[in-house]
């Protein structure tokens, strides 16, 4: 019997010791009720959570399978949220928030030429576009998005800004026809794009891109050269495409070729290109976005608010045209950065233009705000999904709020009933950058002070 | 010298004394940065005030102006926040949150007949009725809204509850034309409808209705006695009315009329009648309701995600017909009961639908939800502006966020920017009963527990 027992004793200890040894240690996991993956199999996990070592995710699975194969210095648990890849931002201008509200329910021609071009030429600088961008950032990373595409001026300090608040961003320096407040020509635009990538080219959170502005806005030899700047680096192009029937009515009168056709005889569809918009694309437009594997960013606040018109969202997904989400702008085309609202306009948007209450369902949606967004940047193998090998980009987002009970279905709820007030964790490339609902990485009170003191310099330049 | 230094002093002492005394005392003062009163001048009040006695509005101005006419013992100044008119939805099925997402993305008919229905009957009774009404309650206050126009069943226990919680409600007891949770027969509801309106005619915060679901569901004669009914008690008659093209298209051919030509033709008309949805109303159908002051509920949510149809509302507003907005119901139409959401897309779908970006500009959209409502409800002698004499309904709204920064114009920021989360402070009837976000008049852990409770009843009830 005693010995017997010192025998079992000593097994049971070498057991326990040998379980101990078997866990391998990671720097952070984190856990919830539900684990929403948007892997291939879009498996949604109950009681799921993710281990992140550096950077990347090493596994997503059941709570018990995770804690029994790993340990880590940083845990959370949150029983009653939901973690999911971050939010994906595939069309914006960040540093326009200062101009958040400005100029409202105006005709295009009357919002662009009275309001927003004289309102940047006298008031976007290098300092503008800083606290500008720290202020997207800042209402980007709260209401869960942890990459962003962007297309403005001054795109070298959106970078610093991004990496300093520790988001990832696809940052697009503009190249305009015109006279921009960072550079005078295409030329030195282009010059200044090329340094630009050259600076960020192997960055762990920027993506540097060229932006050519639009067709109609640069010339043929400018749109090829920033082409062949984006191969040379081999970066993306961002453009808007079709946004407005005028831009499609236009180009038929001037070119007898659509924006897509046009751009494309030009071949600046060739290669990694991530194209805005495409509200008025027809179907000989998307077979040749299809062929060129062209990403695209829907915009359903901004085609909404400024009357551009309804994206064939429906059928371009069913050509598996990879199109994301996007908040566009705050000014004037739309007036927050927030993808939780998009996802739902995007879907609602779609059943009311089809016909159809089962058109865009709320699995799509939430793809289009994740992993779809991802595969329309080209950067679906690095995020859009909790994947073992992709970069921990990860949000928590809590039902504890009444408009979040009851819950029945988990893409239903984000996507119809969840708001980005609901966000209370926000991780991007394995970093911390909000907890519990607090940006750790920007100083909120100077960024909202900031915003203050343009608000009265803006306001007075547009009167 | 001496003598007239303490001359003046003296004068100095009657002169502070008879200030004093001439400030009248009232209940409570609420101050704000801005105070947008939807009055007729459309008052917007830097830096203003509103002061309340009992249930009412004493006075609305500049603090300055308040603070030398008025002290309070209860004051609340809110230096960064925008006191405006209390939200009014003006249609929705309160206790059908308890069904939050548990069927989205479907056709009408398998949405009804496979989960709704049979959702409904197994599961509505009082006691679902009781906690679904508290849930919605809760997330009314929460975001905003003051006063809702509510058709469901057991309506006497949606009274009683929205009186509990210090809520406005009007709450039209259904009448439907086959075997309902409550009452088996028309007959039995209209009976129990008559009990309902005498219980509650009389009340400061409950306006009771009677509530023919539609003129689908009811035989003629059903309708015209809730007509009667409604008249004899001088109270409204709240409908469901060209909310799908498959109801009007079925009226025509069965009536040779549109279901407005149609309950026109019946005199359900002829009174006090709220009209919810409207989505195919043709220019005879308006003259119709502009001759008759029927007051309508524009649901831009439940519409789009039901793929029901584009309300003109334009068309509508401009013909000055009353229309006020509606979230629906939170079962398929809709996920939650979010005002401030509504506002924002019934401004941005105008402006697709129209093709004109000035359509439907935000302090129209922010009418809506305020005092064009209350003119679709007959109420506007009562609430929908911050006017002497008008019952105090009003609420907070922070500009602390990131998304409220900066700000150049109150109702673009309040229709486009703000959300649900920003509301702070909510009063009713001169009672506060939300203060810095917290419900003060509901047991918000129990109705969260027993929405979690039905959750897995229903979930197994539709399976």
């Amino acid at each position: 019997m005693h010995r017997s027992f010192k025998a079992s004793a000593a097994l049971l200890f070498i057991f326990l010791i040998s379980c101990g040894s078997a866990r391998t240690r990671v720097d952070t996991i984190w856990s919830a009720r539900w684990v929403v993956t948007m892997d291939p199999a879009r498996r949604v996990i109950e009681n799921g959570a993710v281990a992140v070592n550096g950077d990347h995710i090493v596994d997503a699975g059941t709570r018990q399978e995770i804690d029994a194969k790993y340990t880590a210095g940083d845990l959370l648990d949150r029983p009653s949220a939901i973690l999911t890849p971050g939010l994906i931002n595939t069309h914006t201008h960040a540093a326009m928030s200062l101009f958040r509200g400005v100029a409202d329910d105006l005709k295009l021609q009357e919002w662009l030429e009275k309001y927003i071009f004289p309102a940047e030429a006298k008031n976007v600088d290098r300092e503008f576009v800083r606290w500008g961008t720290r202020l997207a950032l800042l209402e980007m990373a709260l209401s869960g998005t942890t990459t962003y595409t962007d297309m403005y001026y001054f795109e070298n300090t959106v970078a610093e800004e991004t990496k300093a608040a520790g988001m990832r961003g696809v940052l697009g320096q503009t190249i305009i026809g015109f006279p921009a407040p960072d550079y005078k020509t295409p030329q030195a635009a282009l010059a200044g794009a090329e340094s630009f990538l050259e600076a960020y080219g192997g960055d762990a959170l920027i993506v540097p891109a060229v932006a050519p502005h639009a067709i109609f806005t640069n010339s043929d030899d400018t749109l090829q050269a920033a082409r062949q700047l984006a191969d040379k680096y081999q970066k993306p192009l961002i453009i808007h495409l079709s946004e407005t029937k005028a831009e499609n009515d236009d180009s038929l009168k001037q070119r007898k070729k659509t924006p897509t056709a046009a751009l494309d005889a030009l071949g600046l569809l060739n290669g990694w290109t991530v194209a805005a918009h495409g509200v008025w694309l027809d179907d000989t437009d998307l077979a040749i976005l299809k062929a060129r594997g062209t990403g695209l960013a829907h915009n359903p606040s901004s085609n909404m608010k400024l009357a551009s018109g309804i994206a064939p969202v429906v059928k371009i997904l069913n050509l598996a045209i990879p199109m994301g989400l996007g908040t566009d702008g705050v000014a004037g085309s739309n007036n927050d950065v927030d993808m939780m609202e998009e996802m739902d306009l995007a879907a609602k948007l779609q059943k009311v233009a089809t016909g159809d209450p089962r058109a865009l369902p709320a699995e799509q949606a939430f793809a289009m705000a994740t992993i779809t967004g991802a595969r329309a940047l080209r950067m679906d193998k690095l995020i859009g999904s909790l994947e073992k090998g992709k970069r921990a980009d990860m949000i928590m987002i809590g039902l504890d709020s009444p408009h979040a009970a009851p819950m029945y279905n988990v893409y239903s709820q984000l996507v119809y009933a969840l708001k980005a007030s609901d966000v209370e964790d926000v991780m991007v490339n394995g970093r911390t950058i909000v907890r519990e609902r607090k940006m750790l990485t920007l100083d909120v009170p100077a960024v909202l002070a900031k915003a203050s003191e343009y608000q009265r310099q803006i306001a007075n330049s547009v009167k």
